[in-house]
This record gives C-alpha cells, sequence and structure tokens, in this order.
C-alpha cells in the first residue's frame, strides 16, 4: 500500500478549491489516497510572515483573473465570490468534527459542498445561519454543526491542525506532500503527478 | 502576422531563466515570436510592495527545492548559484544595449548566454571582471560592454523598462502579455499555450 498523499487547503483558497477537484482523481491514478487538513490560511501566513496575494493591489486584480482563468484550465466551475477572502474557520471545525467523529470520506465530502457553495454561488461559510442551511443540505445535522464549530474541542482540533502544518512546512495553499516532498499551488499539479508517476526525478 | 508576446525577466530569476529556455519554441509553435524586456525584479517588487520569495526564510527553502525540480520538468539544466539573488543591473543595461544597437536577435542571444552562465555555472554577473569575460564569450566586444552598462544612454533605458513593465502591470518575473492578456511565472506556461492555441478560454 502506497502511502496517501497529504493535502492542506483553506475553505476561502480558489486554488485549494480547484485542487479539491482533481486531487482524489489524479492520486487515484496512482494507487493513492488523499489525506486532507483544512488549516486557516492566516495563521500559517502569518507563521511565514506572508501575506494573501489579494492584499496586495496590483497583484489582486491579476490574482481575480487567474483564479477564474486556472478554473477553466481545469474545467471547474468558478464564480468569483463578491464577499473574498472570508474567515473560515467554522468551516474547518466542522470538517475536522466529520473527520475525527465519522470519517475521512464524510470530512471530503463536507470539504467537497463547502467548497464548491462558496466558489459556484457565493454561499457565506462565515455566516452561522448560511453554514447552517448548507450543512443541512450537505446531509449533516445542522443544530449539531453548529454546536460543533462553537465547541472547544473542535476549536483545539482546527488549531493543532494549523500548528502541524507549520511544523510540516506548510507556508500557503493547496500544499501537498507526497512521500516527503512538498508541492506548493494549483499550478503544480504537473510536478506531483510527474513525481507519483516516476518517483523522483 | 500574429502580435509577438511580451516577456519580461530578470537575469536573477530562476523561474526566469527557465522560461527563456522555452519560450521561443512555444510561441513558434503558435506563428509568435517574442518580444523580451530586461527589468530588475526589485523595482517591480518595490513597486508593488512585494519581497522576493527567498527574502521569507520558510519559503526559500521550498524555493530552491522547486527553482530545481521546475528545471528538470522543463529538462533545463540547472544548478543553484552559490551568490543568489545577485544584482543584475549591469547584464540587464547589456541587453538593451545589444537590443538598441543590433536587433532583438542579438539581445536574445546575450539572454540566454548571460541566463546559461549564471544558472548552469553560477558565472557572477554583478561582477564587472567575470561579465566582461562573458560578454567576450557571447562574441561581444568585452570593453564596449563595459562601456555599455556605465554610460548614462543605457542606464536610462533599463529605467524606461522597469517603468514602461511597472505600468504594463508587471510584479514580478517571468511575465507574459499575450494579446492583452496577462500570465504570471513559469508555471503559467499550460495557460499561455491553451490561450495561444484556442485564443481566449
Amino acid at each position: 500500500m502506497k502511502a496517501p498523499i497529504d493535502f492542506w487547503f483553506d475553505f476561502s483558497s480558489p486554488y485549494s478549491y480547484i485542487a479539491n477537484e482533481w486531487v482524489d482523481a489524479l492520486a487515484a491514478r496512482h494507487g493513492r489516497t488523499v489525506r486532507r487538513h483544512a488549516i486557516l490560511l492566516g495563521v500559517t501566513f502569518a507563521a511565514a510572515e506572508l501575506k494573501s496575494p489579494v492584499s496586495y493591489p496590483i497583484k489582486r486584480e491579476y490574482s481575480l483573473r487567474d483564479f477564474a482563468r486556472s478554473a477553466r484550465l481545469e474545467r471547474v466551475p468558478y464564480v468569483q465570490p463578491a464577499e473574498f477572502p472570508i474567515p473560515t474557520q467554522n468551516a474547518a471545525r466542522v470538517f475536522w468534527w466529520q473527520h475525527d467523529t465519522v470519517g475521512g470520506d464524510a470530512a471530503a465530502a463536507w470539504a467537497r459542498a463547502a467548497f464548491r457553495a462558496y466558489f459556484t454561488r457565493g454561499a457565506a461559510l462565515h455566516d452561522p445561519a448560511a453554514l447552517k442551511a448548507l450543512a443541512a443540505e450537505a446531509g449533516l445535522d445542522a443544530g449539531a454543526a453548529e454546536a460543533a464549530w462553537n465547541d472547544p474541542v473542535w476549536k483545539a482540533r482546527l488549531k493543532r491542525a494549523n500548528d502541524e502544518a507549520i511544523a510540516a512546512g506548510v507556508f500557503g495553499a493547496p500544499f501537498f506532500v507526497a512521500d516527503g516532498e512538498p508541492f506548493w499551488g494549483n499550478d503544480r499539479k504537473p510536478q506531483l503527478e510527474r513525481w507519483l508517476s516516476t518517483g523522483p526525478f
């Protein structure tokens, strides 16, 4: 059994959303599975003394164009959310609650649902009412989801995920590690695939 | 006749070096030519309030690994220079001197020679003696090259190139514009190629 691919993401990261759409198929093509880690990019940015690309005016304009174009290249539906970026700690805590109480597949299903809701119809993941509605739509108990994101247990779980990401050298998202080799960015898909296909190159 | 592809680069940028190796063939596949612009990344970084990725310790370690891996993916020889990054204004002034007094092909030949010398054998482009030796090796009059990089005319020419880059929205390198569409990074090769192949997508 080959080792899983670790995949770190933030629910407010367009490139993470795009990567979330291709990573399972890519992994499967090479007999791998994906181990997802929901994190807060703001925390890893702060640790690395970085800022979001969209916090720089000149880069922001380019980035908005590139988000949509990168999605089209992968044939992934994409509609730039009007509110962007947004705080994603509640969505991430729901991820870890599902991950630890149900399993990785349930957490992955939530990740897919939340990403798609935000990046195709601007669902307000940072708004408790909208997030509860999305949880229900995704087949979760909305009240239990809300209780989870307010629960110190799942707050601590997300904090641990952030700390582990920083310890693993993660400074952006999407971030992948395969067999110890780090790959940063949706645009590293060709390198990741080459690595899985041929081994170190 | 289709419009040329504009290509901005800094001689100290590994991703620019890699792109410089593939951009002509890519352009030719789509009936295009390349219009090169040697600039100083430090100037565009400052204008956009950005810093080099290698100025962030966590990002630096990843970047050094990614430079070499990105080169291997494109089958371009790459040896990380021990002195990195380096000031490149003299090499860039030689580029513009060749460009304006001989032509674009001569400037491109110099770009190729200088990039390869720095990124395969660590030639010190920032050292006047080493740069003169490289100029001679590249078939230029070394004394005239040195006179050019000290000449206010070519200093002003490089400054103009930097200003024009900033006006064109360039905030990093390699940076390409094809038919008004901007592409930033060696890793945007697939998007640039798709654009040239199919038009807007």
